[in-house]
């Protein structure tokens, strides 16, 4: 077997993820086959076994990217100012994202693992992980943010988090629905609650 | 054929929707059939085709009953009382819901349509819906609000129900997923929310 490089390597894995990504947007994660995912690809039938077993370890890996892309993004927002602008930045990037095309193709697939989640437990399990990852980076940066100030220091952090969450994968499905949708005014609905948190009495957030 | 009182016919037809959401809750709603609602009614198989030709008929009229439900609560709620008070028990009556096992089975299957709505042109029109008349009853409110000086007269009432819904179908989700499950702290900041658009200078809300 001839010796290939790490980037080879790895750029032949995001070529599956990346085929898997059109199949299961196209055709839905539940009837997508392996052999589907390798004739989107365009690699030989048996290549793609040397790199992942099953569907599940595609979303997974997947998943894993789309993390370590996320860290990154909030790692790099934090180093560029001050905290309010890193939460800025970070919003930005979140909700910018609902109208790239690449970007939405991958949410239609969030949406389908939503739904697989209630009877698949290894999905579960990812899509679990792939909430309580970004959770726990905002989480992070919003106890940051209070250190600094910038929050109450009663706030709940994590609820807030978990808030920001739940409605941005409401928007999600937003995106999907409305041909009118448009990201502006969520925008400043999201600065209005980070601003009341902001100024709310310590009291009133605690939890 | 015997003559049968409409209160007949509408019991039937309940017993019938309530056990799709059972079926589509537990098998998810492609892979459910007909065949599958009738078994687990108990009614004669020929009998449910006098009251719904489809799987798609069916969730049809999941939906309609929903709305129905859901805009009694709303008219119920404002003629009890001040709007700021109704705006209260609209939220309380979504968000305590979300503990309900009766309504976590119809949630459950809400993402299964969610899924189901990316290729299912039929379902894809139920979903929306299920969207636009929450989002309609919600901005007439918020609208209502605005009147009585409950909200900042810029406010964009519209945008405010959507982003709220957002918030809700998120934390539908998380209500799935996270065991720790908490109401509390979203509705402490559902009212953060709701009182900082009421404080907001109206430039910062126009859209």
């Amino acid at each position: 077997m001839p010796k290939v490089s790490p980037e080879y390597l790895e750029s032949r894995r995001a070529e599956i993820l990346d085929a898997a990504i059109v199949c299961f947007a196209r055709d839905g994660f539940h009837p997508t086959t392996m052999k589907d995912i390798v004739r989107e690809s365009g690699l030989s039938p048996g290549a793609i076994y040397n790199y992942f077993q099953s569907k599940e370890e595609i979303i997974e890996s997947i998943a894993a990217r789309r993390h370590e892309k996320e860290r990154q993004l909030v790692l790099e927002a934090i180093s560029k100012g001050p905290i309010a602008t890193a939460l800025d930045r970070v919003r930005d990037a979140f909700l910018d994202d609902l109208d790239s095309p690449q970007e939405r193709l991958r949410r239609r697939v969030s949406v389908q693992l939503w739904a697989e989640a209630q009877r698949n437990p290894q999905v579960r399990k990812i899509v679990r992980r792939s909430f309580d990852e970004p959770r726990k980076l905002l989480s992070e940066m919003l106890i940051e943010a209070q250190k600094r100030g910038a929050i109450a220091q009663g706030a709940n952090a994590e609820a807030l988090a978990s808030f920001v969450i739940a409605a941005f994968h409401g928007l999600v499905l937003q995106r999907e629905w409305d041909s009118h949708f448009s990201i502006e005014p969520h925008k400043q609905l999201l600065d209005l609650l980070l601003g009341a948190v902001a100024g709310a009495p310590e009291s009133a957030m605690a939890g």
